[in-house]
């Protein structure tokens, strides 16, 4: 279990498998992010038909709503959305320091008042994990801080109690179905980040993590963080750039090492009625669409462009039909995890970097904050 | 095309099948509601995996939005919202008459103000037709006036004009590739009803629907109602009970010689968190379902039941996560599709009326207003 064998390499960029208690996990991938226990507004056959392999799901979340014991009892995350394949859970770390209300942060864990009800909670490490192996996902996260990347007297404490709590959560772990990944921190900083890889390098962690990334950095900085970082950590581990990102992001962070993805971007999209697409990010909502027979992409082998047009999803979000996010964010996970599965092939082939500069012209419109 | 062959029969239930240019109908048959052009929060592939044969659209919602002319342009219905197989519009009639604000009857039309933007229309029979046309459902409808069905002055003038209606649709009329059936109407008066019958049967229409019920009269005006009309219809045309319903109106309906129901009830419930079951209608939002593990109905084969848990389905209602009104909707429209499916295997048998006291016990609590 667990184990993750590569199978081609191409400069950095590397294709492997890593096997789960779920089934093995082709990597580079791009997982879909199901924070409630669904990824908004698909069922599992749309998850699996658009060739999603691992879904994501927020600890923070789940711990308050419907509760980790109550999925314990309902006999884990899985069946309790019916996700037979590799599913992914957070610590619960980045919601406590983005989402709750007033949390105090010591050495030990961090107090919280709920998003939802003000209630009082708190986590630690041991508590993260403990809820984490009540949800049952196949790779679970240390609990980690994710401080403001450019607040280095902050940073430093963050990082230094993240690796303390990187220990406590593999002393805490009990379960042997499930990987536990380090997390490496240290904002923007070279020297933080190197330490920090060093350290969790260093702990039996069957995967590792980067995260406090695409957290407000520029992008130079992230990418000059990933060529700082990957080349610290052991090449036969998978690794994982949390919470990253657009369809560059992908391309560029695979270039330098990266294995698994996660973003909330494709449905978060699709809720903001855009799309993916070679033009550009689309509005969907745009009155040219009215009359638009073209599906949102020509090139796009998603069962919303292989049955829709344009005018007809722009017809949905005029009469605020729920039908238009569905379409809308099954294109959008398609476009990322059809991105990746191209470059899988290429660097089996040997082809990705030379096609890079193609790749990234082609999604070059998607990343601006503008849509179109 | 539009041949209708009854293939079984028992006392006064029968099965069919009707021919149309986008496949065989097997009557009796129970047809979901695509109001927009959408089954709401459904795709055709879940409509097409839980046994749906025939979709309504509403011909007043897409004349308004996005205008039957956007439609034609873009090859019409079946194109647009991606359904293969067949679909009947309605005339526009009944939600002139239900939605649209302070509305002008004359003999040779309505005049109606738009529920969307308030701007001045008018629908006469032929305009009726003529949308009717650009959207190009496989069976259309006489334009008709649906009254108040105990207002005896106003029916008696309503009737005659839906009869006038009736011949002016059937003159109008051009494309050959569609069905347009007529309407019979009449209130709750046995003397209106049978006069509507003998009239809209005298007339070429390849089937007879039958109007102006379950519009706020009782259960047994309408039982009493179909008992004196469905008799005074051609046997070899297909009858049609519009906008008709819950379990056990199907089940009486059927009994009664009816062979296509329509209803917004399933996905409507849905809306409001609600599932047909054997144990009457679930309020899935109940505190009860918290940790329930079964499924909504043990007995229901649908994607739904299936795969998720009571507790599931509540979670996401809770989480005000969008899959919850798929999940419920797939639930809701199966419950229907499948018992008109049981209905017309025991016709065939022959077994039919002597299941009627089971079928209509099992269904008992789901006619009830109240929620369980």
């Amino acid at each position: 279990m667990f184990e993750f064998h590569i199978t081609a390499t191409e400069g950095r960029a590397r294709c492997g498998i890593f096997s789960t208690p779920h089934g093995d996990l082709k990597t580079p991938l791009f997982a879909p992010v199901g924070t409630q226990a669904t990824v908004k507004a698909l069922t599992p056959d749309q998850l699996e038909s658009l060739g999603a392999t691992l879904i994501l799901a927020n600890t923070y979340h789940l711990y308050l709503r419907p509760g980790d014991e109550v999925v314990a009892e309902l006999r884990g995350l899985h069946r309790f959305m019916a996700w037979p394949h590799p599913i992914l859970t957070d610590s619960g770390g980045f919601q406590v320091f983005s989402l709750a209300q007033t949390r105090q942060v010591d050495d030990d864990g961090v107090t919280f008042k709920s998003h939802i009800d003000g209630s009082t909670h708190r986590f630690t490490p041991e508590k993260s994990i403990r809820i984490q192996e009540n949800l049952g996902a196949d790779i679970i996260m240390a609990f980690d801080e994710c401080a403001d990347p450019y607040d280095r007297p902050y940073l430093e404490r963050a990082v230094e109690r993240t690796h303390r709590w990187a220990e406590r959560c593999l002393a805490a772990k009990t379960r042997t179905d499930q990987a536990l990944f380090g997390i490496v921190q240290g904002g923007i900083y070279p020297d933080l980040r190197e330490a920090s890889a060093h350290f969790i390098a260093s702990l039996p962690f069957p995967g590792i993590a980067i995260g406090g990334l695409s957290v407000g950095e520029t992008k130079e900085e992230m990418l000059a963080t990933l060529d700082l970082t990957v080349p610290l950590l052991p090449e036969g581990k998978p690794r994982y750039l949390m919470g990253v990102g657009t369809p560059e992001d992908l391309i560029e962070g695979i270039r330098r090492g990266v294995d698994i993805f996660d973003c909330v971007l494709p449905t978060r999209l699709a809720r903001h009625r855009a799309a993916f697409s070679p033009q550009g990010r689309l509005n969907m909502m745009n009155a040219r669409f009215a009359r638009d027979e073209r599906p949102i992409d020509e090139t796009c082998d998603c069962y919303t462009c292989r049955h829709f047009s344009r005018a007809y999803i722009r017809h949905l979000i005029n009469a605020r039909e729920f039908l238009a996010h569905t379409l809308l964010s099954i294109h959008n996970l398609r476009a990322l995890v059809r991105l990746v599965e191209e470059i899988r092939a290429m660097i089996i082939e040997g082809t990705f970097e030379q096609n890079v500069p193609t790749l990234l012209a082609r999604w070059a419109g998607n990343a601006a904050r503008e849509e179109k």
